[in-house]
């Protein structure tokens, strides 16, 4: 399932940019990127933790990345360069200008939308339908470069935790490793499947209802799990085993925009502005050929309410021990009433908010 | 080593009550607690995460914690009860009102001084070696309790990330389970001594200088880890190959409470305004009788300036794979430099700030 339209280019420093475009829109138009601009040099490089051997990213240069002038991400215009050289487009990836990992990793930056004032909720479901498009091409592509280890697929959203752009977009971050929480995650899989026990998603995912349950389809589940450590925690996973965005069916693709989208417009209604929140897809390694990972999304918010949001202490951070203030089947009560409130069709508004 | 006094008492509702003094000091001041409180219902409970294999606590209740009235750490005096019944004390162990961990495990706040303005980095040596001698009795006492896996002495210190009160004082957690991430630290100890590769602590505590060591005494090293990933991190270790804080020397327990206390001191001293942070001992897990974990204390704090903090995203909270902005060498060099303003002695006046 790739998405209906794409188009390539590289940017003046010679980073690629594709476009990917919705089922039945005219074609993105696209322009040379006449800035006069030279490749960075690396300044980032991993460096095992001993005491945990998981891998940590050291880029000491990224504080300062916070580009000066217009948005990034908006459509070039005749006064105005920005990373995208096209006066129109849909969906937009290209890759990071100050990515966070050296090489053989990629960051590629995913705009959502030409509309700086959007967000992926408000986005028609076609719009939908073509980042689940991109993100299944972004992991085919990704996958197949050599040293790659692991694609993960993720958004950042809101200024309060930290994203530096407003403009709606997520990323794809092609790690030279797996990393450690996904490992995690792929190393318990298989102890459970070697121990002959059931697959976790295959359990939560199965049809019976459940008051962690936020809203489903045929196909998809949405659910807070009951583990949940922030106040806001949906998973969002297909009934069937698959561990892989690839492996994924037309229907179940489908299917995953309308369930995403309608997750994400409860997230923005379920309090009196916007939720910050954080997203990313859990896929197999890439050289996982067992498959045991349950493919999902973990979508979550550190927001309790407008100005209270969940402190990490010591016992998160360090001893890696979280307590968790949340009541599970209380917040999937919550985000239940919330994704009753559903887009309008093709115009993208909510009906909340 | 233990503190040099010792009283013991209950607190009205039943909980336990500990008081350690100061080389030479007067005994505490201690009263009967005359409160009409009783004891509350559990109400944590321990769930496994099915996709990690970690523990989160569940404590739904915990955000309605903040007490009405007085600082509940000050003394009690003859108009306002508070949780320490003596009118004069110089440090105090009790059981937390409302304690985050279910039976069998226990959590425990440790007042550092009855001077509701002070901080640990501020009060003088004697006061230091009285906390390091309460920290290493109550290993003691709460490592022989059934069911406690691991004890964990720390601290969070800041209304800025998340705790709730000002009063100088820690905590002392008592898990039934080996959290998540000093687990890890246990099992890589474990494999790395199991294929013949040096102790990460011993190699990092050999007397050669280095780019990251901040200060050193005789028997103890802090340093930046390589790896540091947050804006200030610390670590404080002996040089000899020790795995508890019980099995601390006599010359070691001295020293530690100076080179603690000075990198405190840096720290205070390190921003415009005094640093939020956490600080953690990491030490085998009770059942541990290989004692491959080398013990160590972790300082870190999320802030690169007053009002800039690291944001945890996705890639982090998420994947588990953390980018750094930190120059770990660079931040060294500030520490030293903060380090070498001393406190001074019995006054515990600090010459910066």
């Amino acid at each position: 399932m790739k998405a209906s339209t794409l188009a390539r280019g590289r940017l003046a420093d010679g980073r690629s940019i594709a476009y990917y475009g919705d089922y039945g829109s005219a074609p993105a138009r696209v322009t040379a990127d006449r800035r006069a601009i030279e490749a960075l040099p690396a300044t980032t490089r991993l460096v095992r933790d001993p005491l945990t051997d998981d891998w940590v990213v050291m880029a000491p240069g990224r504080r300062a990345r916070v580009p000066a002038g217009g948005c990034p991400l908006c459509p070039t215009t005749a006064s105005a360069a920005s990373e995208i050289p096209a006066s129109r487009f849909d969906v937009a990836v290209f890759d990071n200008r100050f990515p966070a990992l050296p090489a053989p990793g990629q960051c590629e930056v995913i705009v959502y939308s030409s509309d700086h004032d959007q967000s992926l909720a408000r986005l028609p479901l076609r719009r939908m339908r073509t980042v689940v498009g991109a993100w299944i091409d972004r992991t085919e592509q990704l996958s197949r470069r050599p040293g790659v280890a692991q694609v993960v697929c993720f958004e950042n959203r809101g200024a309060q935790i930290g994203a530096t752009l407003t403009h709606p977009h997520g990323q794809v971050y092609a790690y030279p490793f797996v990393p450690g929480r996904i490992d995690r995650m792929h190393a318990t899989a298989q102890r459970r499947r070697t121990a002959g026990r059931p697959c976790v998603g295959c359990e939560r995912a199965t049809p019976a209802g459940s008051a962690l349950q936020v809203t489903a389809t045929d196909g998809w589940v949405a659910l807070v799990p009951e583990c949940a450590r922030l106040p806001w925690e949906v998973h969002v996973l297909p009934r069937r085993h698959v561990s892989d965005l690839r492996d994924l069916d037309d229907a179940e693709v489908g299917e995953l925009a309308v369930i995403y989208r309608r997750v994400l417009a409860a997230l923005e209604c379920v309090l009196p502005e916007p939720l910050p929140y954080m997203a990313l897809w859990v896929q197999s390694p890439t050289g996982d050929a067992d498959a045991v990972v349950h493919l999902h999304a973990q979508l979550f918010s550190d927001r309790f309410a407008v100005g209270a949001k969940k402190h990490l202490a010591a016992g998160e951070l360090g001893s890696g021990a979280w307590v968790s203030e949340v009541d599970p089947a209380a917040t999937a009560a919550y985000l239940r009433a919330a994704a009753e409130i559903r887009p309008t069709g093709a115009g993208g508004v909510l009906l909340c908010g």
